[in-house]
């Protein structure tokens, strides 16, 4: 008797030692500091990828071809922040170690961090494409060094000048913009017109990818913590991501989707095809 | 590393062949006169049975000390009801000849038919518990003998006078309710004050227990094809479903939810205790 | 006393007789694999029409200078795919043989596939304009050969090479595609760039017109069954109408609104004057 | 060909000269001072109408056995409270004139007022039987003589002491329960424990029954202007309703569902449900 | 201690005397023809701009160099129109007195002609820059001369032709798109690519703003009485504000926020992303 | 020219130095295991508050003969769960140490903690009345001491034996039953029948009140983080406040309204009913 396993995310089909790519969920919300809810995202995704099909008719490409193993998603309690970082972190490791790719749906941005601290221990020299309608440049939110809105402020505490490449960007305090552009990281304003020119420049340096989904605008993609008008259309995006496939991506995440704000579901469905995109180029 | 599986419905940890129970759902209403959607209503259960704990205060009884596997869905295409109704009554088959007892999550209160065509051909003394807003006893509706509007009348031209027993029934044509008082079923109008009687009837013969959701009042339960006002509340499905438990139940089903019309989610958390119980005491 | 009707879609004053459009309504979703609900789709544009005006300055047109009559919504029980077709079926024939023009609003897109075969019967020439996300050229979906997701490969069936123009599609199998670019069918993709092309090759022919309003971004028409990313945007549509205005249609439908899945309402405004609009062209 | 007329009310099938009541919509919400939408209730309530079977196993009484005329809705613009009075004061009295009794589904409760006084035209001793959550006996609300929250004491104006019955009023200004208790209405507080009593006092005497919805715990009935905890449960409304049937019933209205508030749908089934009881007792 | 101050609009930190420009909201929606709501919209935007910065990077302007004071609602009941109307003529003709700027938050879209009428006052020469998506030219809607629909008539009876300059119009009577060609009114057509020579028509002259956010299309502002597709993106709309900022803008409004139409709450987002430009060109 | 200040919560009118109670939100819901967002409950509250009365026609009380401050809500990032637990203890004892009583909007239920600490230095023979659907007893959540549902245990361990009470509780773990039963605490399972007799037992002592609002029946209450089916009415809700009001309470707070998760609003209503209540007996 044949069952329908709607467990695991579509054309998620290899086993974990066969795989190429690990799929997780990181299902922390604990900063967001306006509407939380992105724990929900990865096990509404997982059940709303059966609307989609295996094959990309943007690539050309199909899931069918790839091997990725969907481990579900990381547990822990929402009160303990470092607990939280430390096991991502550790997880994130381990997917490493075995020579596979962490795609980690999140949760915030915050869980961007150990996951990019594991991958760089590994590739010294990592490059951060960085999508998003906020900066997350602060020094601190409201006192906290670790939050959503400080998170690529963490990873250039690590990664220093030169490293970060941020698109889509069009809401901030003025000094996060100022502060960018002294340097410190490659900041394209509103789109990603110059997204040519910063592929060009990391050349075949390993690449992080980690994609806020409120770089979409809010008519696409209403089921965020902080909507933003003004972003990118779902065109874009798909663009985007066939641009970025070029590149020597070595890990990836796709954050900030909250999908108990939009009641029609159409957040889950755009989160659940940048995730197929994105598991076609790594 | 330690992941949390919410892929199954809490506390259903057991293997296929070292358990007493066996879960699965049937996504199918392809026969909803009114509002569609209980097709998702198993998926939905399983995510949010991790809202629950595995006791019952109830029953003082706890999932932890019973071994039920969850086997996931059935996979069916809706256009064919009759395929479906085939896939469905041998899975039930299935379960049966293992030993085990079925409890299904449906869909809409068709799959109740070859789930108890299944079971009585085991047990051909079978009884039916059914407990429901609506009659169901028409033998057709427009036209169609097999509906959602003829289920039990179905299983009755099956097993006959004397076998079915119905609660909280408060909605049916004026020739439904008087064919019932004809003898055909013991109807018991709007409560289930008759239960007692009705379980002292039975005795120790074997129960089919089937449980439109809807017989619940929809302030506890919105989510359902056809709200019907004037339902039991929730505790009153507690005491039921304690009083049930001295009979012989071999299977059972809980259906109707169409958890998109309760953005809430309460219809769905009620469905899931529902549930829990159910698995306390077959 | 004046009352107000707001029982037909507005502007649609014209009786049976004197009309040269009847619009009617096929609640139809049986075969909806994702998200159910479009049944709900006619009796609610027509509450809605009445946030319309009559006038479109998109074409300078007035649905008061048209002589529409609408007919309601046709009705069937939603277990028998078969009755639910012959009942299309014969209705559109009803109307083509009085000289009138269908405007049919589904339900699901399979209800399309009855309205062609009868208007074909009068046009053995029929051309078909297929507006959608998803290519519905499969051979079977799940066994089923009668299937929403079937439904212009049936048509194809029907109709052959070169009688089948497809615009917007963004989803398939890798297959379909394939099959489709193979000479099958004139497929664009994502787009409509090549309407203008198609146009030219049909020039008077009669020509049928389907519009699964997921061609749509669900930006702007999130309630639909199946919400795929990446669709062209109202004006868009607009532009494509404009533009279909010079051929000779005789028949179209509007199709896969399904209203419960956006609380806005904006897709039951967005379906409503899709339907002004394909009024004015008729 | 044999469509589904999902127009008018389910079993309003007489035609306006034969029947012996007549429903119609006042869609007017125009001094709500909380939330409004009330103006969408009778064509949402026609809708859902066929969710409902005619026969009320309450009554034991069936639709079919009735003769009633659904006239739809008056219109009238927003802005000119006079002539939307003007206009149901006139409908109600045509409606009287012919013999028949009008049942009014709301808008609003200022819409009884005018029903009130062109059925008091014609029996001067008339009595307001009135099921509400809100007392409804201001002299003005913010200056407005006329107002949802004045309209029973502008009744009261027309119709003097010992002529009006309040039942589950459970939130007011303190005057305003200190003015009833002076002697002016019949006041019962939360419930309907005295209801008995005062079918008594008004015995064979002309009655109007005017209920607003809120009268029923929002848990049942959220979709409302003015949600107030701690109302009637359905099956009390029930009660009430074969309670009434008694009294000689000339006049009638069903008020203040607000649909849009309630995306269940659950507060439009239970308007249905209460205006299909108050159609068989009329 | 320190408390979160939520109940202004955010950076609205100036007195009532030091300020420059004092924000309001009339929270009136008596005439809504279609869906009422706007009322909620002022209070729905204050708590919401919270998830707003005070930089702008659109106009690379802070709020924190702004001196603004936000009085709050202005309070009024609901049936009385010429009331309303009253009380937010005295209230701007009070900011005007003071030689401040008032910014007005409906409410639907009537409540801009009083506010029009105090700052013409002072005044005589005022143009109007009317951003919508309606016409708003009718003599009268349903009979009434002051209606949302009559708004920007009411207010050429006082200005007279080469005063009004309408942009992204889409909706309206044939006869209203005709008055207005016959030179009454500068209209544009569904965008905006005339607004440069308007600017340069009006030069330095006085300039109230009145932005019926229905201008935007439905997908990325859903939440509003009438949502009309086709509308302009809120890119547009930013570039429109940039545009407007050469201007000598005396006052200005922005109508028609209906929040409890969109769950998202993505259209109070885009609200309040308006009222934050508009401030900072003001 | 009078504003309509909908700022504070309804009937708060006094300055902070004469107030006896002083109201304050506490947006905290870091530790929320389920659904998040009772951070939104405070604002939302003191909106809806306006669409009650001040007059309690339960109590025959009025809050305008009360002298009571709202102060706002508590500022604080969501990351750090020490700083926010500081500051509301800081903040509570400011309170007391003026002689006045503090009351706390939720925020979840571990915001109790920090408040109870304060009171109780002041009244080290405090006793707590606690009105919840859980036990909140366990010793720790995944690893975390300080969690919503350990809250109860850890105001236990700095009590002792003998000073709570715990009413309505239906969910919990077996052993956290147990150790209750043990005597630990005075446990009321599902309903508060021997409320009566705690009263009794506390006599004259100081009491604080902590309302875990899900102690509500979801039907009545769907808006909270982890609703549990089974729950008292509001009715009851009102008898409990009304035997409460002989007690001396120091102090109080409501938590848990997440007031995203119902659409209706009627979770903010009662919540806002709730607190009228407590205000009235305090």
């Amino acid at each position: 008797m044949e069952l329908f396993n709607q467990y695991a995310f579509i054309g998620c089909e290899a086993s974990l030692e066969n795989s190429d790519i690990v799929l997780f969920g990181a299902p922390y919300d604990g900063t967001s500091s306006f509407r939380p809810g992105s724990r929900f995202a990865a096990s509404r995704i997982r059940i709303d990828s059966y609307g989609l099909e295996t094959y990309s008719p943007y690539l050309d490409r199909d899931l069918e071809d790839r091997s990725i193993y969907d481990a579900g998603d990381l547990s822990f309690s929402f009160g303990n922040r470092e607990l939280v970082l430390n096991t991502i972190r550790n997880f994130s490791r381990e997917i490493i170690l075995r020579g596979q790719k962490p795609l980690m749906i999140g949760g915030e941005h915050l869980v961007s961090l150990p996951a990019v601290e594991a991958v760089s221990e590994k590739y010294p020299d990592l490059m951060i494409f960085h999508f998003d309608a906020h900066t997350d440049l602060r020094n601190d939110y409201m006192g906290e060094k670790f939050s959503h809105a400080t998170v690529i402020k963490n990873i250039w505490d690590r990664l220093g000048d030169g490293r970060i490449f941020q698109f889509g960007i069009r809401s901030g305090l003025k000094g996060e913009f100022q502060w960018a552009q002294e340097g410190h990281t490659f900041l394209n304003k509103f789109g990603y017109d110059r997204l040519p020119r910063a592929i060009e420049m990391v050349k075949d340096k390993p690449v992080y990818v980690t994609i806020d989904l409120d770089i979409l605008d809010p008519s696409i993609f209403p089921g965020t913590g902080t909507p933003e008008p003004g972003g990118i259309g779902f065109s874009d995006m798909m663009k985007i991501i066939k641009m970025l496939s070029v590149l020597n991506i070595v890990g990836a995440d796709v954050v900030e989707l909250s999908p108990d704000y939009d009641p029609t579901g159409v957040s889950t469905a755009v989160a659940s095809k940048v995730i197929r995109e994105m598991m076609l180029i790594l």
